[in-house]
């Protein structure tokens, strides 16, 4: 893979200057590895999301109006260390408390976790929800075990929203908690990403299979398939949905009246073409079961380099995710207007 | 390259149905392969944009709100022929005219120029504004020989919102004039797209050369060079569209003090990591000779398939420009709040 690059070793370092950089202002560097809004408003119950870069335009592109205060910004695929995610939890507190909404990784866990307690050394409240969407990754009853992959998105705008207008760092979690409970992803690729500082494959698959239920860095899912076409192979994706809304005892059955948003994802060089027509093909499943789409997300928001493959993520919307989606957002990753497409 | 398709030869319809379905209600199919604003108000002077498909997400991702009214879409890497131009025209007239801005590719104004005339058949006064932003592909004194590349992102975003409220066909066309005028682009590639037809490559390039000016099909531009570091070769980049501007009569030096929008784009397959290495460069440049941004654009929006490479493209604001640019705008390929990023 030929890439455009100064120095390997310098790539998580030199991408948030850029970032910094396409926020224009918006966005403050903040220190060893982080990225602040400018302004931040005295009394607001701050949100902070974070993860390992190379994924971008996520994590720390979904900092912005109306969504993150900031991001705790890892080396490259790996996790923040603890004193990034203290620097970036004291630079948005305003008072009243710290989210740390981020991936199920084990390594975001362990580091974020060691932040909250050393916060609390300064008075600092933290909360933390974290997202795992990827249904492909354990069963309905072991959460704890699923990884978090492109639901992500519309996780962050709505809690970005939410958290606007909050009034307390428990009503902005519970906000949270649903609507991390009622997003679900499927992923498949076809092709590994390359490591940036090696050149090499982030893994292998055989040119003429594909990774069902893969994760975001090549982790295992269902299993491997014969390369298929694009309305079979989104049909039997749209089926692992919903079917984890139907096993998941904590979650109501996904139902004809339904509303969702959904969010088809490139993982990298997965062509736009690609998803538009794989979004036709759920569009006509989703209709078929008479779920309602509320507004849809379609792009490369949650890659991993040039890595191939995509995945769908749905969001069941209520009155009250209705009202968070509504409101316009701005940042690197995803911006929109206010209200939604076919109002 | 493993692409996720049904039937390769009806990818460029397949991807307009899932078009149409990321509009979720907002557009609609018209005639053979167009798409078209399901509201556009009576008097409204039209805007139609158009091109071949394969380079998603433009053309046609760019009808939406305060954008285009409507696109023409050919087949994969191929202009539309004029019965989808005078459909898409028929669609959008609402009495005041209709404009065409796309770009400056010998197929697409022969068959853009036989609509126009067939619409005057019925009546309805079409103008056409070329997009030739590519200063790689032809020197300034023969504009009508330059190419449009991904300058036409933020052309489209100020001609589509100027259109809500030109009061007559002659107006938006001098500000569509405008726009081009001052939008200059310079891309860059390292590796080929496929056809989905064929999967054959579109091009070939040796592992070590770089492409300068490279149009986005593969067309040659200033040259091959040996494979360069990022900011070794942003600096390159940055400096032809300084020569260009100062070496054109018909427009004014870029100076200090000048504001303009930048956007950084990616071909498909070069990494948004890579796009923010690189516009770090470009800004400390632009930084260093007085030059304000005003606003930037980064992704992978004017793409060749999984093509690798990038452009940037500048557009010289003035206060007529920036009240355009301020408004909000929502489509597939881009959107935005109101007002623009550090004011």
């Amino acid at each position: 893979m030929k890439k455009l690059l100064n120095d390997p070793l310098r790539c998580a370092d030199e991408l948030l200057e850029g970032l910094v950089d396409a926020y224009n202002g918006d966005c403050l560097h903040v220190g060893t590895r982080s990225i602040v809004k400018k302004e931040i408003p005295e009394g607001k119950v701050a949100l902070l999301v974070g993860g390992g870069s190379g994924h971008e335009p996520i994590y720390h592109g979904l900092v912005g109006r109306n969504l993150a205060d900031g991001a705790a910004c890892g080396d490259i695929f790996a996790a923040p260390p603890p004193n990034i995610a203290l620097e970036a939890t004291q630079a948005v507190h305003r008072g009243k408390g710290v989210l740390y909404l981020y991936g199920n990784y084990a390594g975001d866990v362990l580091n974020f976790d060691l932040a909250a307690d050393l916060a609390s050394d300064d008075d600092i409240e933290v909360r933390t929800v974290l997202i795992w969407d990827d249904v492909c990754s354990a069963p309905p009853t072991r959460k704890k075990d699923r990884r978090g992959i492109a639901g992500l998105v519309p996780i962050v705008k709505l809690v970005g929203a939410a958290s606007q207008t909050a009034t307390s760092l428990d009503k902005l979690e519970a906000l949270a908690r649903k609507a991390v409970l009622q997003t679900r992803s499927v992923g498949v690729s076809m092709a590994p990403g390359s490591i940036p500082a090696t050149g090499k494959p982030t893994f292998e698959i055989a040119d003429d299979r594909i990774g069902l239920g893969m994760g975001i860095h090549g982790e295992p899912g269902v299993g491997e398939i014969p390369m298929a076409k694009a309305d079979d192979l989104v049909a039997q994706m749209i089926d692992l949905i919903f079917t984890d809304y139907q096993t998941d005892e904590e979650v109501a059955d996904l139902e004809a009246g339904n509303e969702i948003v959904l969010f088809v994802n490139s993982l990298g060089s997965t062509t736009m073409m690609e998803l538009l027509i794989a979004l036709r093909k759920a569009k006509s499943i989703l209709t078929e079961r008479g779920i309602q789409i509320y507004d849809v997300i379609i792009g490369p928001l949650v890659t991993c380099q040039e890595m191939s493959g995509l995945s769908f993520s749905f969001t069941r919307m209520d009155d009250e995710l209705k009202k968070y989606w509504d409101m316009p957002c701005q940042s690197v990753c995803y911006s929109k207007m206010e209200g939604h497409q076919g109002a």
